[in-house]
């Protein structure tokens, strides 16, 4: 499955590229497909390691902030491998055309 | 910490009351803190309870559905319990009345 | 269409209870049908009528702080009214009971 | 401000490729920044040019299908701009390396 998430400090000043810095070293130490957008970290995975993920990531925010604001989204289709690049280059194929990366 | 989710099968008809019933029973069984609104379900509890629950209703709908989307948004404050209701109590105190239930 | 949307500061502190009592009373003077839970505002309407209340209480929260973070999901369904109490009474009519509100 | 939106037909099948084409047509058409990715569109842009395009979209998923869910995360900065790569790059200065695209 494929699971997007972002996890934001609350309380803890505007600038945010240093927590998600520390949080995406932790991502990339898992080895788990990944990519990091302007909105959020997507990674591709079975349930276990994916949330065993995203809890090891919320806990150290915790320790940098009281209070922390967790989103998660799943997208979950049988037998749907390699998905990160597959579900964008389908649309491609569709639209005949490629986009912007 | 307080955690709402909304679990939708695709491609499985527009109806969704059976399927959300079903989960709805598994919430009800977990024995922890919940509310069912339009939009999801609520649920109060500590981390490994709360995605324990959320990974069996996900599952649950996997088998009725080969595709299922799944959103969840955690709100982890330091100390907070009961929430639940504490946190729409606390803006009605601000306001100084009542809101529709 | 029924919409849940959470407006929340960023970098303002951890206590939100002030700030969202002042996005309920522009949501309680818009007239929309609308329930406060503890994980956001659910309201019911047209498009254009959702989404103008949605931004002027956008804008207010960013008036108290230079960054906002705000989440929106739309559940739109044809011919459905009356359902931020319907959906939940559609569950529980197929459960055979009441659930806690 | 940056906005990710994603807009699913309930109950049209499980393939989504053609339908979130259709949809990227629209935006591209737009003028505004975006980017595709494999859970969302992200754009960029003011409230009513953002606004005015998800709605377009959402119309025309309605179109195809009786009941659609649509998600959208709103970032809202004071003074940002150019931040659909720009809040990677940060990142990446942070870290002191490039993250794969």
């Amino acid at each position: 499955m494929i699971v997007e998430f972002s996890i934001v400090p609350i309380g803890k000043g505007e600038e945010l590229a240093g927590p998600v810095a520390r949080i995406i070293d932790i991502v990339d130490r898992s080895g788990l497909p990944y990519q990091l957008t302007s909105m959020g970290t997507i990674v591709e995975g079975e349930w276990d390691d994916v949330f065993g993920l995203i809890k090891e990531c919320h806990r150290r925010m915790r320790q940098e902030a009281g209070r922390v604001s967790t989103h998660i989204t799943i997208d979950d289709r049988e037998h749907a491998r390699g998905r990160i690049q597959g579900k964008v280059e389908d649309v491609e194929k569709t639209l005949g055309r490629q986009l912007k990366k």
